[in-house]
């Protein structure tokens, strides 16, 4: 087949932490272009990739074409890991049959970063989040925890121009992790009760009260919108990968729980 | 080979960050216990620990055994990631030699803490650094940026309870990584000028002047006997994964360089 028609197929990549995208301002998705090919587009991409990797949510700049793929310019920073180093510079050899590969080749000039083409890239940061959280991802969590964290199933939800606001003042500590950031997990604060409005994937406005875990999650993902990720806002002293989840948190840090 | 030979040829694993010993304050090794065969183990262990990884400097609590290889009990925390969640529970096939394994099986109780054989572990919590940067590792970075970095290969240095000081109030913000964070990278604002004073392998009195890059590596390698992290101290909006090191800065970060 064509690699056009080979592309099709291809979902895009997560952007990973670092990626100035992750750190920009999404624009508003206009009315009129809700019922586009490409929003809509772009909607079943974020479904799709949310479910493969499997996550809970995902914002739309998480799966702006990442710049990473075409650019090693600048400052690389030190050591320890010369072993990433290299990898960094060779393509990996697992990722051989990835057609992003044929892209790697080439370096964006710096001056081609003003460009339409890496506009229309930032362009893509628009304001979609979708999220859902199922019976089976949270059985594998130990009930006392999803207890706690009162998390429960909710369906599938697209939202367009979210607007997050606090419904009360209570908080609560637990780990989030992010799709963006791999292996690693941090002590986040958030509310506890939150109200979204926004529209849904057919343009009709859309209002959701959540609390607990669909709370955080909406927190989370409108963070997205705005360029901050929960290293932004976590307690450094929790940050830890995921092995090291269910370790205890270090002399001094505030406890888990609601506050 | 019985197990007990076995043993001896297999080097400590790096803490990764979660595990409470990174976050504790290392204790003084003391004069006598310096020419004991534990101190000079753990020393030689640490080069090679450093040499193999690779990386430019180590920390004495980075090799604390990790309690994270026999603890799953708390709240584990989100996903997304049930992916890495469930690798987490199994063993790792590829890591299936590794003696390490064994233990892996039991888990320790709450109780057993406070017990003798973990206070052990905690006593292993020393203070003691290794450093050594060489031509070949700077060699795999440009010359621009090691030039700006004011990065030059030094000995090896092994420290015992390090006291630092700075000498001046200059500072450079650049990207630094660590062992027990891996794959990712933030820019941290360091000292310029550094003066560390302690004592050598032998117990003698050392004091090393150091500027630009060694400071840089001083400082973090110190940090780690107070118990803290390079994320404790970095511009949030920075971090990165290796992947990304050479993608532009976010709108607002300051810029790398001397300040
Ligand atoms: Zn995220
Ligand atoms: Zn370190």
């Amino acid at each position: 087949p064509g690699l056009g028609e080979k592309k099709k197929m291809v979902l895009p990549d997560i952007v990973k932490a670092g990626d100035p995208v992750l750190h920009e301002q999404a624009r508003e998705v206009e009315v009129e272009e809700i019922g586009s090919e490409r929003i809509q587009k772009i909607i079943d991409d974020m479904i799709k990739v949310m479910r493969k990797a499997p996550g809970v949510g995902l914002a739309a700049p998480q799966i702006g074409i990442p710049l990473r793929k075409r650019k090693f310019v600048h400052m690389a920073g030190w050591f320890p890991g010369l072993g990433e180093k290299k990898k960094m510079v060779l393509p990996d050899i697992v990722k051989a049959g990835d057609p992003v590969l044929h892209e790697q080749a080439r370096e964006v000039e710096v001056e081609e970063i003003g460009s339409e083409r890496i506009q229309k890239i930032i362009d893509d940061m628009i304001k979609i989040i979708v999220l859902e959280d199922t019976k089976e991802y949270i059985s594998y969590a130990p009930k006392e925890e999803t207890k706690a964290q009162d998390r429960k199933p909710f369906d599938l939800l697209v939202i367009l121009n979210p607007k997050l606001k606090k419904k009360s003042n209570r908080t609560a500590l637990f780990f989030e992790g992010c799709l963006s950031v791999d292996g690693f997990r941090a002590a986040v604060e958030r509310y506890l009760d939150v109200e979204v409005t926004g529209l849904d994937r057919y343009g009709q406005p859309i209002k959701i009260d959540a609390s607990g875990w669909q709370a955080r999650i909406l927190q989370h993902e409108c963070d997205h919108l705005d360029g901050t990720l929960y290293v932004d806002k976590m307690i450094s002293k929790t940050f830890r990968t995921v092995e090291n989840l269910d370790l205890p948190l270090a002399d001094g840090c505030p406890k888990l729980g609601v506050r």
